[in-house]
């Protein structure tokens, strides 16, 4: 995802330089050969010198260690935000740096599966939403800056609470895919007795079970920095879940197509 | 699908004479127009004589009356099949037919979320699996034929014992359905108090929450003929959410890596 943030402020000409700050030296020439950057080092000090605005792309928990660990090297007046999933930890850690710079959150939502700079692409933040997240201390200059800047690159800008952000993306978002390896996990238990399960699995299955697919260590982190809002939403998706399957229970077919219809409805006025 | 199936038969002329018993006057044109039937018919009388092979199209507690219903009008020696989606309810009354007619249960699975002749298309049943589950009364003709009338139509037939099937597509088909259609009246109540929910919404949630937009009264029609099946599969998700949500209140990142690591190796092996 900071690849393709590279590159689509490289292609608008957005910034005077762009750096980027990489892990392990073979990505410095990997970076530069993408025509993404400007300067590409594994040198914080170098990297953050005269920085105006410091985006950080990394996961969400190796985030929560770097934001203290380079704080040294963060020049005054700087803007500081990330593209992390989750807003809560992230914005306590942000909380918690030196009063000489500026940090707000960002959550550019891409729906991107794969990550790493082969896959970047310029277009990933078109009409994306852009969720901002500032700080009480966060200026207003500064959030009006990135909203400006999502702008720029083409994403719809959205300011939330932090609070707020991690309970909706949690229902839409973090949830479902707990619930989508719930149910791979359950025809596996099938499957255990009858791998005919498999060749009866139709576009249904496929759908339903997809984002059970997606990179672990990066769910891991959305999950584990998101673990009360995923869990209050589970509640909430148990009771659903009862009401529908007590009805079914009981054969009560009235309740169970009000509750059927309901959510077909909803479903169609969402995606007409 | 009765449409799309007279339309393939047509097609590769298949048959000497394909007959439509329609419900209402105004189909008996409208199946005429599509040019799928030589012809079409309100009266059992005209169109069950001399028939060979009848298949029933209609929802599986519509067929549950016809069955029956039409018993009189059956000449001897016919094959009796259906279109349904679960067997049991329907093989027990296939079971009940008397015995001068050939009665074997079909569940050809082609996915269609919509229904009605003016969306039929010949090659709805290409490479569809086409599930078959004769009775211990079904001569094994009666087997081979159908079998052969699948792979005649595009289509590729497995023979499974009804219980067998209803519990393979309660797992694949039936109890996903009730997950999605749980999961949007979950996020519906999040709505209820914050409607931005909708906007973080991305495609994830998407295809998660695709199917409980599924035609109500058809998918009524599959729950309540396939309830125990379908309870049993709910069970069985209720064991594997309580597992993942337990890793994941424990903060223990260890089970709960190995869970998704399973699911996301599992649904990644299945759609390469």
């Amino acid at each position: 995802m900071g690849g393709s943030l590279a590159l689509a402020l490289k292609e608008r000409h957005l910034c005077r330089q762009v750096t980027a700050l990489v892990r392990r030296e073979s990505a410095v020439q990997a970076a530069l050969n993408l025509g993404a950057v400007d300067v590409a080092t594994t040198d914080p000090a170098e990297a953050f010198t005269q920085a105006n605005l410091i985006i950080f792309a990394t996961p969400v928990r190796v985030l929560l260690q770097q934001l203290p660990q380079f704080a040294p090297f963060y020049p005054a007046g700087a803007i500081i935000t990330d593209m992390g999933s989750t807003k809560q930890a992230i914005m306590q850690a942000m909380a918690a740096l030196p009063p000489q710079v500026y940090p707000i959150g960002s959550h550019p939502m891409c729906g991107k599966e794969t990550s790493g700079l082969e896959v970047a692409e310029a277009t990933l933040y078109q009409n994306a939403p852009w969720i901002l997240t500032p700080l009480d201390r966060t200026p207003l200059w500064v959030t009006t800056f990135m909203h400006e800047f999502a702008l720029a690159i083409g994403a719809k800008p959205r300011q939330l609470d932090a609070a707020r952000h991690d309970k909706l993306v949690a229902t839409i978002s973090h949830f479902p895919h707990t619930l989508s390896t719930a149910l791979v996990l359950t025809a596996m238990q099938v499957a255990h007795h009858d791998p005919v399960v498999w060749n009866v699995a139709a576009s249904g299955f496929r759908d339903t079970s997809r984002i059970a697919a997606s990179d672990v260590t990066m769910m891991l982190d959305i999950l584990l920095t998101n673990r009360e809002a995923v869990l209050t939403v589970l509640g909430e998706f148990d009771r659903q879940l009862l009401a529908l399957s007590q009805a079914l229970a009981d054969n009560d077919e009235d309740a169970l197509r009000a509750l059927m219809e309901q959510a077909a409805h909803q479903r169609r006025q969402l995606y007409r």
